[in-house]
């Protein structure tokens, strides 16, 4: 084996949910939004001047940064913009975990995490979630060299009681904790808040999910001044210009359609709520989702055999084969009403071929 | 100092080029295209489906990853698309340079490969350009951890002999040869062909600059199916969905007009062709350029404090302070023949004022 090959990083990359290509399915597999972007998105886009894209980019993402700034109630100094949340926590765990003690987090949770400390070889140790699905604090009191919690938590969909969270924060202060808020708007509190309280918090945020700009890949981390600096100069050594044009404006846009955005979420938040009912009296369990997608085990029907009889009718759900303890259950994403009717039409009528209703 | 402030990953990051918000300069410091991108380019996205930006886009940036394939008759596998080649290459060094070895590169050259190698913690040594400017292959034939040689070189804008570039690659089987070709559209003589002879060659480029698309953020990387298949790895264990649904309309819509691309990069050549010729008649020293830049230094006008007043003039072109013996030298990108004549009269003007004239 040549030098080269031997000092080629091998890793096995996290694998995103399937991107069918055609047109008539009906798709509840990656979270993504059932309704269109803001409407201003695309007038943004079709009249910028297009002449300009001769031009770099502004190297900060202005003008989307300050506007993320000003929702959210921070100084653009306490605002980092990258490319989806994914970009955003691969440059935190670049930047942040460089020591030897362990990164934690839940071991079931966002399946890229053990993704990036693999490939960056960061050490980390998983903690387990309890029967209910739920974050033991005190697994998080121990030494270590940085938290990262998912809240609301996927692909669980419920979240942390808030004065858990904090608990950790409190009793890590000497760890960099990152809060992984990438579906806080379908019915969670956010912590963004507290950055001014505690020096050692990042929060990200995505505009992949209630924003419904997934395909212009958007994502923040709020912290610090300090921790954000020290971020930046870390992304200026990866890519001086990570947001293209179009995405800042896009989601600049996005952000200056508060009525949009709220009619959308509470429309998301409902068909989720009527979703989880029918689940329900269908025999379905699970916990209370937060989040615009819902995580259901049933105790008759094999869901991973539901999983591919509603991939056959083009319906598209998501499962997890790993951790072994999640093999069990689907996570749907929660779309318009008439793909959720569509949805447990199919479900109910695969139960009873199956001789399960 | 706590654990987590002991441990953050502390960087002088790249800087890049000033990029003024105001509008009635003349923007000649940072390589951008003079001429907008292909009218095709507004027309993609100005027509394209905005309800779609909900989704995500496809991770391996199709369809322009299989433009850029059949652009340079290659197989889709052996191309990579980044946000920017800049982008390509953080992720080329975080893939393929992890050895003890040493990197090596020229003393002048983009100066964002020592950024790299410094963020990264891979060890790196320059090898000095002789006094043209070149590329004593020499240096490169010893035991090393890989090699990075932009081709043409930034910032001097001269091209390295082919037969010199071929030794070295064939010299360095056991190590990864990049070659950074950001600007060979402009005149010189691509290696793209070669990948297919040598599995340690990767070559990338940019559509930053002949493309007039800084602004979308598109790059890519060219190699053999295996090395690009691990390049793959690393990415989609950083992010899955790097390049935006806009960012992969505009690449592919910019590829399929090839006369507007001839048409645009021929009047940058014609101009630089013209621009040499006048500063050559001012007294200014400078190696034939293949780039859309020149690297030009004085025997009496001082370069940095001429910088300093075509700025206050509101002409922007690009000094750089380190290395020492660059200092001399300023680095003028090609604009319209309408910008340069306004260059031209303001270095004439303040030729005059210093006597130099």
């Amino acid at each position: 084996m040549r030098y080269f090959e031997q000092h080629i990083r091998r890793v096995t990359p996290y694998t995103p949910g399937e991107q069918p290509k055609e047109t008539d399915i009906i798709k509840l597999n990656t979270n993504e939004n059932p309704y269109p972007p803001a409407p201003g998105v695309r007038k943004a886009l079709q009249e910028m001047d297009y002449d300009l894209l001769r031009r770099y980019p502004d190297p900060a993402g202005e003008p989307l940064r300050s506007a993320i700034a000003r929702e959210l109630h921070l100084k653009k100094e306490e605002v980092f913009v990258g490319v989806g949340s994914d970009d955003v926590l691969a440059m935190l765990f670049l930047t942040f975990f460089n020591g030897d003690r362990p990164i934690l987090f839940p071991d079931i949770t966002y399946s890229f995490y053990d993704v990036w400390a693999e490939m960056l070889r960061i050490p980390y140790e998983t903690k387990p979630l309890d029967q209910n699905f739920t974050i033991r604090k005190e697994d998080y009191f121990g030494e270590n060299g940085g938290i990262v919690i998912a809240n609301p938590n996927a692909p669980t969909g419920t979240a942390l009681d808030l004065s858990a969270l904090r608990e950790i924060i409190e009793r890590n202060r000497e760890s960099i904790v990152i809060v992984d808020e990438a579906y806080i708007d379908f019915g969670g509190e956010s912590v963004v808040p507290w950055i001014r309280e505690y020096d050692n918090l990042l929060v990200t945020q995505t505009f992949s999910k209630s924003r419904s700009l997934a395909g212009m890949r958007i994502g923040e981390a709020l912290g610090c001044e300090t921790l954000i600096r020290y971020l930046n100069d870390v992304k200026y050594s990866f890519n001086s210009y990570t947001m293209n044009t179009t995405a800042i404006l896009a989601g600049a846009a996005a952000l200056s359609d508060r009525a949009y955005f709220e009619e959308t979420r509470q429309k998301i938040i409902e068909t989720r709520i009527w979703t989880a009912e029918k689940l329900r009296e269908l025999g379905f369990a699970f916990s209370d989702s937060v989040t615009n997608f819902l995580f259901v085990t049933h105790p008759v029907v094999d869901c991973e055999a539901l999983y591919v009889a509603l991939r056959e009718q083009k319906i598209y759900v998501r499962h997890f084969s790993k951790p072994a303890r999640i093999a069990p259950y689907l996570r749907i994403t929660i779309g318009t009403k008439e793909e959720m009717e569509a949805l447990l039409g199919a479900i109910r009528e695969y139960m009873k071929k199956e001789g399960a209703l």
